[in-house]
């Protein structure tokens, strides 16, 4: 195996490592693991999801429901706000496996109320402080009227509540996530405490990777949700989800010029490769970490290595004089992304470290990475 | 056509003026045209692009190359520092059409003449201010050195100079272009004065969308590369390259939620589609421009309507209170993409007004996204 263009390598072990951390969890604390499959997208992965014993996954687009459902995932909660617009999607997926939507306002359910063909289920959407989408944890009043109205619809069954505490990202140590999560749970807890007797007994799900990765006990949430942890990234190691160790998926990338002047080089790999996500260190951007790329894997992150700009197809990294010196024009170097994700949405596939190319739904066309 | 999901418009009639525009731009100046088709990586834009009589094309990768060689364009250069780690790619390419390659040291130069089974043309690049890649325009010993390397390997042949401006992105106005423009064109002299006669009468080719859109006299280069006027976007109305009236492509998406609090609305379409780039605008980020979408294209941009962030899939856009009041759940909000070429390859297609889809190299796979 021979790289020559970008591709993004995937460690099963380290992988599977991060999976089995987060299901143990679930399982310690009694909660129904539901992992979000947008991060990986793979089927591959998805299936060593199964090995853990899961049965039930999120995802965020009706597309990437079908891509699953395909594969025989046979209960799949979208969690994005139901897509009326899609509602021949939604039927056809809603036809043969157990479908559950997010809503967070009673004009959606109105719709689907009229153009559903099959039951599904139906979680509320709660913003608990994220501020993105969901219903504001303190509007009890319509957090009940939406409740009301769903459970009119008799091909509606109310699951329960979801939310997603995405203002976590912006941490910058443990304690600032566990004060998120705290608040997560505090907020969470006044809808459960006050919808009344009968929805307190539904499911309380949440999901995002810095909480669900630190918190050690889960008192007032039943479910989780999170989906980054399976592959981590240099954001969450920043914001202190995570060790450099557990990031599962490395960028590989030919060196292709460099400079004396500024001790930079230019990588073939840009933001059609990595997307556009950054980190602030110092007093600079950052958009990867280097580490020395083996046949087993990869290095702990070279120090004062880092990926300083990224333009379309050209990423210009700064080296160390050491790392500078040493570094020929055709090597590959290996690049932590700063967003897994999105990067793994960017390439529309992985490398196995023994060199079996593994699926993503994008399945984007590329130049072929390795000859 | 009925929208359903983020789906990328495009207006031939606005993207064939601009090319018309820069085409009798190059023609009035005496210059060759090697318009960069990395924005639109597209086989049907290229024939417009033929149509407007370019025979002579450049690109960002070879996997894109290879796209366009397919569709018998018999010039290209791959506007990249030349990625030796892919000479089987070269090799195959140079074996069928005029492939140019891009160096700026002799390492790359001993490697290809090592490897090499098939002439190529050469462009030293040169690094006239933009700091990417390139010999600076200052060290014309080692642009000599490289010159004299380039000529000394049978297979190569020295066809001229490359600079890409690219700091013309860094401007706020047609004066800072034009001051981008005329550094460039001094520092390129520089390097055309000291090369000495026989250089001399090589061709200099720069390419960069702000300054050829908005410089009007050539003295000192003989072509030109710019790719993005093809579309144009919102980033480019910032710089002061265009006006909004230019830009070709927009993205259609479906309001998913509405908050009444904040007065935004969530809409299908994140980073996943844009892409992530974003301009500064007064206190805010801003990741698109809200349009009204009609059968015949889109309106002006709406004031006081912006996307003020993007996530994996969801985009929240700020609303003026006028048009919060009129948007419903279910309707298609049309949002000009901050930077179009990274939005046309994270979609992976066109929709052409007229209803038909419009290919894009890196066909990435996709909700489908009308119904």
């Amino acid at each position: 195996m021979k790289i020559s263009g970008p591709t993004l390598l995937l460690d099963e072990q380290k992988c599977k490592a991060n999976i089995s951390r987060m299901a143990d969890k679930a399982r310690k604390n009694e909660l129904k693991f539901r992992p979000h499959f947008k991060t990986h997208q793979s089927r591959k992965v998805g299936a060593w999801f199964r090995e853990a014993g899961v049965d039930a996954i999120t995802v965020s687009s009706l597309g990437m429901a079908e891509y699953f459902a395909e594969d025989k995932w046979m209960e799949i909660t979208v969690a994005f706000p139901a897509n009326i617009l899609q509602i021949d999607v939604i039927n056809k997926l809603a036809g043969a496996i157990d479908l559950n939507l997010l809503v967070d306002n009673e004009e959606i359910v109105t719709l689907l109320a009229e153009r559903l063909t099959h039951p599904v289920g139906i979680y509320i959407e709660i913003d608990t402080g994220g501020g993105r989408t969901g219903i504001s944890y303190n509007s009890l009043e319509e957090i009940m009227s939406v409740a009301g109205a769903v459970d009119a619809v008799s091909k509606l069954r109310l699951k329960g509540f979801y939310t997603h505490a995405g203002h976590s990202y912006q941490s910058k140590s443990r304690t600032d996530i566990m004060q998120v999560f705290d608040q997560t749970i505090k907020n969470f807890t006044t809808v459960r405490n006050g919808v009344g007797n009968r929805l307190t007994v539904l499911e309380f799900c949440m999901g995002d990777t810095p909480t669900c990765s630190i918190a050690t006990e889960f008192h007032g949430v039943d479910a989780i949700s999170a989906g980054n942890f399976v592959f981590y990234d240099v954001m969450q190691t920043a914001i202190g989800s995570c060790g450099h160790e557990n990031i599962a998926v490395a960028m590989a990338c030919p060196v292709v010029s460099k400079n004396e002047i500024t001790g930079e080089v230019c990588i073939y790999g840009g933001a059609v490769h990595f997307s556009k996500d950054h980190i602030e260190e110092d007093d600079h951007h950052l958009f990867g970490r280097v580490v020395d790329l083996g046949s087993q894997g990869w290095s702990a992150p070279l120090e004062g290595c880092y990926v300083k700009s990224l333009s379309q197809e050209h990423g210009i990294v700064k080296l160390s004089e050491e790392q500078f010196e040493k570094v020929k024009i055709g090597d590959v170097l290996g690049i932590l992304p700063v967003h897994s994700c999105l990067t793994a949405e960017a390439m529309g596939y992985y490398l196995h470290l023994g060199g079996d190319y593994i699926d993503h739904y994008a399945q984007k066309n590329r130049d072929s990475p390795v000859s």
